[in-house]
């Protein structure tokens, strides 16, 4: 009977008996009753029910508050009856759509499957759900690409309507009704305080060794009643460990059993490499110049491969005792906090693959000492990021020889994810740094561009671009100052004598040579991508 | 011999006595007089010298950091002497220029004469001196256009090099060597605390009755040391009164008398009043939806006639009990706190009429206890317009479909006066508002433009674009709903149609529809600008 053994929170032990429903088989009622021991509120257990049930409390028009930040923590079964419902009701002829406001990104079981279905009128902020992204740009779905920092205060401030019902992954619920945070935590404080009702779900999945890894700051207020928010180090806790949440406004409990959905780890390209190589050596000069401390200052690191060479790079450069206060941990930096390069990171969200959740779960204790997940509100909030004085490395999709950023759009028109946390940490961090490959497509899209096509993140935000080519170092500088490093350190050699050549035109026939510009021409580079395929000239 | 008399300082009384030196006038002995009993400190009464000897302190490559804000509290006499030297110097064939560094706009005095002699090299942040902008825009002078907000802390951080040596404009010396800051603060405090030589100018003409409006914050420091700045409400004195200085730094002390150069007030035009009208109605709208307190938020205003109509439109549209945490004080806001419509404003500085500085010193004593002038890192910081929840209401060039706000630059390229403190409260605030007439230059300009041809801030910082038309309410909208309210409400008449018929080609034709644009015409207006003087079709 060892494997019957329900799982058991460190803190919590109940007395539930085994499920004898006929028809059942044993690993199935093992794991409803794993998750059955996960909830200790006699009130909530009582609510117990379907996700198809639950989903018939999701009406049409509805804006629904979902957990989940890129792809961690989102609800598993609630959408997907969801998506069904809604299918039923646009087969008959209705129509069945919402607004939908999330942590980031989801997941296909939430972001695909109600996109798939037309469910979806308006969603905000960052997506990254191949159905949902190829609808929004088709112009099926309006999106609004909202800070990731702002989206909590938003809601409060009334700006974004009111948030008809909420649907939040949990790993369990406690005795008083309070509620142990999933794998990420995004804006759920906020859609379970303000939400008129709420639909939770209870993952048995989610290692209960969570526990105590989470830091809920309820010292948050509406302006003018804000005080200083009590956190001067990455690792602070200055919260408590669990959501709360009203359980007269619970309508639904739903068990679920599925693990995030998260891709596997792919170690770093030579690329990518290179970039992280740029970067280890000039974070290494800069604590040279004195300009930062040996063990920096608090890291934030976007998505993707190029994050996670640097993290690799700077574990391999000898750094040590650094600390993070980011928005998401992935594979690259729990490496680094299981061999304590990193000794302390604050995120919203764990995003591992498979490999990662498994020697997470292996090692949680180590891990929960070291790692702190928060609303993110308070992992990107403003006064936090600038007391702090976060490095920020955010990928991008190209750069101006300005150092303006675009981070979301192709050829300005068509959104990619989102700006996420981007502008949260470039705007009020110590050091903001964009990095991408010097081109794109083979080589058919450069990164560095006479004008970007869309701004993310302006000329007064911009410290450092680096691509595979090299770094620019914009601090400090003059629009046609940094267009020249710009040019001579981060452009692609296929490119760079065009730019050079577009620059030099510019600084002779532009009206104003304080910004050099042929108007003209400055989007022709995006304009032969959309027409041509390539931005290389004939 | 009442005239005769020296102004003393509520809290200093010294023995000077008259000047005997022969050949001088009565007038001119009195006016010495006045500033030497404001120096009451020996080792740096030692050091009182003429503009002249002290600008032979600077050299040539220097970077030079100068007291100066919105034309207020600018050195009125080293510049003047230093621009002299520098034309000797050139006229020798020999380079002299320099790095220089100012809190803001400083006056023809300063930026004028030095850009004149061709002695200024490199320039930040926000000026707005016609001769530097024009040697700016001919490709001259490198100007960097930084958030005001961030300048001080650059500085610290080593981003903008070594500060040689500091201009400070103040209104007296104490015993102990501390300076009674005059009109404006800026970034004193950063040039004081970091330059290498100090050059002081004690100005006879600001009054003394300044002494007390002071909050100078000597708690910042350095990541990671960085603590929480202990301000919950506009009017919090967290610092101290006076600037510090370390006497053995200063290198010269030069009396002056001539008042800040500040031009006249004019009354709020029909367009002015008209944007007002629709921003004071919707912060009504704001209050009733229970989105506002009755007493709005700190407000944050922008310099100008618009922002004055704007403060005038609050004050008889009954508003009361308001606070203020700007930059700028002028002359409308002025109005507003001598009539107990704003019972609080912080600034880094006074920025008034010669009506207004004669009102401000009729009634310093009703000031003193209603303005508190601070450090512009401190007015402008990240942390406290999060947490103060400012309102900020600022102009601009123009904006787009989209809500992307241009700050600064004419048809992309020239720039105009710079970004200022707009991108501090657009992000970090409440609700950020831009205003501005929907055409310029006669109706030869549409300030709605299909995309703007600079970008200050971003489709994720701007909340509120009002124009004489009406105000568009970008909160919570996708980009495309975006364009339908602001060419409803805010375009001209004229252009409507021309932006209506944009959108519409670019719905159909744009290869992405989440941010439609025709890439080939979406800078075509700034084109016709530049190349026929008008953005209207042929």
């Amino acid at each position: 009977m060892q494997s019957w053994q329900p799982q058991t929170s460190r803190l919590y032990q109940t007395g539930a008996t085994l499920d004898k429903t006929p028809g059942r088989n044993r690993p199935e009622i093992a794991r409803e009753q794993q998750v059955e021991q996960r909830i200790h509120h006699a009130g909530l257990a009582g609510k117990i029910m379907s996700a198809e049930e639950a989903a018939t409390h999701i009406q049409p028009g509805m804006t629904v508050g979902m957990s989940g930040f890129t792809g961690s923590g989102y609800p598993k079964a609630v959408p997907l009856a969801l998506a069904g419902r809604i299918e039923a009701a646009q087969g008959r002829g209705e129509k069945f759509a919402l607004r939908v406001l999330t942590g980031a990104s989801t997941a296909p079981e939430l972001d695909g499957a109600l996109a798939k279905a037309g469910g979806i009128d308006f969603r905000l902020p960052y997506q990254s759900d191949p159905e949902l992204r190829a609808r929004i740009n088709r112009g099926e779905i309006d999106y609004m690409d909202v800070h990731l920092g702002q989206v909590a205060q938003y809601t409060w401030f009334g700006f974004l309507g009111k948030i008809d019902l909420a649907v939040v992954e949990v790993a369990g619920i406690l005795p008083d009704g309070r509620l142990i945070p999933s794998t990420s935590i995004g804006n759920n404080k906020t859609w379970l305080d303000l939400a008129d009702k709420v639909i939770l779900e209870v993952n048995s999945t989610q290692p209960l060794g969570l526990d105590g890894m989470h830091d809920i700051y309820y010292g948050t207020a509406l302006p003018p009643n804000r005080q200083p928010i009590p956190l001067t180090q990455a690792g602070d806790h200055i919260g408590e460990p669990y959501l709360r949440v009203d359980p007269a406004k619970v309508v639904a409990v739903v068990k679920t059993h599925a693990p995030d959905r998260l891709g596997r780890f792919t170690p770093p390209d030579e690329t990518s490499q290179r970039i992280a190589g740029h970067l280890v050596e000039f974070l290494k000069h800069e604590i040279r110049m004195g300009r930062l401390p040996e063990n920096l200052l608090p890291l934030q690191s976007g998505v993707g491969n190029i994050a996670n060479a640097v993290l690799g790079g700077l574990r391999d450069g000898g750094f040590s005792n650094l600390t993070a206060f980011t928005e998401v941990i992935q594979d690259g930096m729990l490496d680094l906090i299981r061999t304590d390069t990193i000794r302390m990171a604050s995120a919203t969200a764990l995003s591992l693959s498979p490999e990662g959740v498994q020697e997470f779960a292996r090692n949680i204790d180590h891990y929960r000492e070291r790692i702190v997940l928060r609303p993110q509100e308070i992992s990107n909030h403003a006064e936090l990021v600038r007391r702090l004085g976060c490095i920020g490395i955010n990928g991008m999709v190209e750069a101006d020889l300005y150092g303006n950023v675009n981070s979301t759009h192709v050829a300005g028109t068509s959104i990619i994810n989102g700006i996420g946390g981007s502008g949260d940490f470039a705007r009020n961090g110590f050091l903001s740094c964009f990095v991408t490959p010097s081109t794109a497509k083979n080589g058919a899209i450069s990164c560095i561009v006479p004008m970007v096509s869309h701004v993310d993140h302006t000329e007064h935000d911009v410290c450092i671009i680096v691509t595979e080519q090299g770094l620019a170092d914009l601090r400090g500088l003059s629009p046609k100052q940094r267009a020249r490093t710009v040019i001579a350190n981060c452009a692609h050699p296929d490119y760079r004598p065009l730019l050079q050549d577009y620059f030099d035109r510019a600084c002779r026939d532009s009206k104003g040579k304080h910004t050099p510009h042929l108007l003209g021409e400055a989007l022709s580079w995006h304009e032969r991508l959309v027409e041509q395929g390539s931005m290389r000239p004939n």
